[in-house]
C-alpha cells in the first residue's frame, strides 16, 4: 500500500468533523481554535539522514527547520516546541550535545523554545519534532484556482545537489559546492515569507519532497492543475545549482523538480505575493495535476519525488 | 549519563524563560498562555512493547493513553493529538488498521481526535504521540507542602503484574489473571479524576515509572519528602494484584511501589481529592525523598522504577 494509501486509510478510522477542529488530516499542518496551528515531523537515521554525510548539530538544526517549515506554508508565526527523541545505544553524551546545540540555535532562529519533549531508547535514533504556531488567516493547500498564479519562495534543488554531492565524496572546493551543502545541512525554513501569505494566497505547501511532487499535492487537494514554466525555473536557478548538476551528471531542471528537502514555499495567488517569484499558472484539472511548459509546449509531468538516498517515503497526515 | 542528567543537560541549552511559555522542561507537560498544556510520549518496539505479548490494535491504544495520562496530571482536558509513526518494513496494512482502530477508540475515549501526524519508514516502528489540552489551573509536580496529604487514583501495580504474567506465558484462566492482562494491555488515563485536581492540588504526577519512582519525582521536584503508608498502600491493593504477586513470588507491595505502566496519578493536597485515596503524608526534605512506613516504623525507600523488561530508561522532559 503507498503512503498516500496508508494516509487515506488513517484517516477513514481517525478523520471526520470534531469540535474545535478547524482543519484535521491532509494538510501541512493542522488548525485548532482559535488560531492554533500544529504539525510534527520526525527524522529517522538511516532514512532522513546518515552520519556519514552529517553531524548532530546539523541534526538538530534540520530536525526543527523542517518541522517549522509546515508552519511557515500555513502562514503561522511558531509559538513553542516539544522534541520527542529515540536514541541508539551509540547515541553518546558528545552526541546530545551537539543535538541540543543545532536545536537550540534554529528554535532561536525561528523564535519558538522547546519547552519538553520525551527521550527514549532504541536501536536506530529517531527526532520527532512538534510545533505549534499561530495564524490569523491559515492557508491552505486547497484554496488554488484557475488562473491563480503560481509562486516560489526560496531555492529548489540546492538541498539534493548537496547532498548528491556528499555522497559523491566532494569536499568543499568551491562557493558553489558550500552552498550547496549547506543547503542541504541547514536549511531555513521560510517563516517570514510565509507569515505574508495569509488572507492573500489562495493556496500554499512547503516543498520538503521535490517542487514536482509537492505542486501536485497542492494541485490534487486544490482540485486543480498546475503548470509550471521551465524557462521561468531556470532563469530562477543559482549558479550552484547549475554548477552542481554539472558535476553530478544531470539536468539542473531536474533537480530543481525532484530534489527534496529544500523548505522552499509554493504558493497560489491571484495576485503578487511579496518574496516569491511566479513561476507558473493554476488552470483547471484536465488529466494530470501538473504540466510542465517550454518552449516546445506544455507537458504532462509525473513527478517521481525525492530518492537519492534511501529516503523519503514519508508523509505528512 | 543518566536520563536524569541527559534531561538537565538538554535543559541547559534549550531552558529558559521565554514569552508565553508558563510552564517548560521538567513536568509531566509543558503550559503555554492563555491555557494550553502540551505533551509528547514515545513508545518503541523492543521498549515499551513487544508483539509476543500485545497486538497493534491495543498498542495504538496504549500509546494515546500513555499521553493522555500526562495531560491528566496536570489538571488539563485532552483537545486534539497528533500522531507520528516510524513505520519499520514488516508494519503490514492489517497493523494499520489494527493500530488506527485502537487510536482511535482510545481517541473517542479521550475526547480527543488524531488531527494529523506523520509517517516515516524505519528499521524499528515507534509510535510518537503529542497531545493538547487546556487546564485553567494547571497543576505542577513542584507544589507540594510539607503537611500536604499523599492522595492516590487508580491502581498501582497491576500493569506490571499483566506484564510478568505474559512473560511467564499466563493464558486468561481467571478474574484476576485477565485484570492484569486488561490494565497493562487497556490502561485508562484518568483524566476526570485529573480535572477534579485543578485549584486543590498542590501537586500531581502521573504514575508511568512506578508509584517509588514516581512519588520521589515530584518530592524531588517540591523539594520535600513524600511518606507512604505500606498499610494504606496493602488496603487499596486488588485481590487480583495479591493473587498475581503470589503467581509471580514476588511481593504485592513491591509490584505496586516498582511496577510501571499503570497511569494512576499521584497528587498532594491538604483537603480531600474526590477519586482519590490517601496513602501518605507530605514531609520536609531530610537526606531522602522517600519514605515507606510500616508498624516497624519509617524507612528510606530507593525506588528502582520499572526494569522487569527491556523497558522504560525513557523519561519526560
Amino acid at each position: 500500500m503507498s503512503e498516500r494509501a496508508r494516509i487515506a486509510r488513517l484517516e477513514a478510522q481517525l478523520g471526520g468533523a470534531a469540535p474545535g477542529v478547524r482543519l484535521g488530516i491532509g494538510d501541512d499542518a493542522a488548525v485548532l481554535d482559535p488560531d492554533l496551528v500544529w504539525t510534527v515531523d520526525a527524522q529517522v537515521e538511516g532514512t532522513h539522514f546518515d552520519l556519514r554525510w552529517v553531524g548532530w548539530e546539523d541534526i538538530g538544526w534540520r530536525s526543527f527547520m523542517a518541522a517549522s517549515s509546515d508552519l511557515a506554508a500555513m502562514g503561522a508565526a511558531p509559538v513553542a516546541a516539544l522534541s520527542s527523541l529515540v536514541l541508539a545505544p551509540s547515541f553518546d553524551d558528545d552526541a546530545l550535545d551537539a543535538f541540543a546545540r543545532g536545536q537550540a540555535a534554529a528554535a532561536r532562529a525561528v523564535g519558538a523554545p522547546v519547552v519538553g519533549g520525551n527521550l527514549a531508547r532504541g536501536t536506530e535514533t529517531s527526532i520527532t519534532t512538534t510545533l505549534l504556531g499561530r495564524a490569523a488567516q491559515p492557508v491552505l493547500r486547497s484554496g488554488a484556482r484557475p488562473g491563480d498564479g503560481v509562486w516560489l519562495a526560496g531555492a529548489v534543488g540546492l538541498a539534493a545537489a548537496g547532498l548528491g554531492l556528499l555522497m559523491q565524496d566532494a569536499r568543499v572546493q568551491d562557493a558553489s559546492i558550500a552552498m550547496c551543502l549547506a543547503a542541504w545541512r541547514r536549511p531555513n525554513a521560510l517563516l517570514a515569507q510565509g507569515r505574508a501569505l495569509g488572507g492573500v494566497a489562495s493556496a500554499a505547501i512547503d516543498v520538503s519532497d521535490g517542487l514536482g511532487h509537492d505542486a501536485a499535492q497542492l494541485a490534487e487537494a486544490s482540485e486543480v492543475a498546475l503548470v509550471l514554466d521551465a524557462r521561468l525555473l531556470a532563469a530562477l536557478s543559482p549558479a550552484a545549482l547549475v554548477a552542481a548538476a554539472r558535476r553530478l551528471g544531470r539536468a539542473a531542471l531536474d533537480l530543481a523538480l525532484e530534489g527534496g528537502e529544500d523548505y522552499a514555499l509554493l504558493a497560489t495567488s491571484a495576485s503578487a505575493l511579496p518574496g516569491f517569484t511566479r513561476i507558473g499558472v493554476v488552470e483547471p484539472f484536465a488529466g494530470s495535476r501538473l504540466f510542465i511548459e517550454d518552449e516546445e509546449g506544455k507537458k504532462p509531468h509525473v513527478a517521481r519525488g525525492f530518492d537519492h538516498f534511501p529516503v523519503l517515503e514519508d508523509a505528512v497526515l
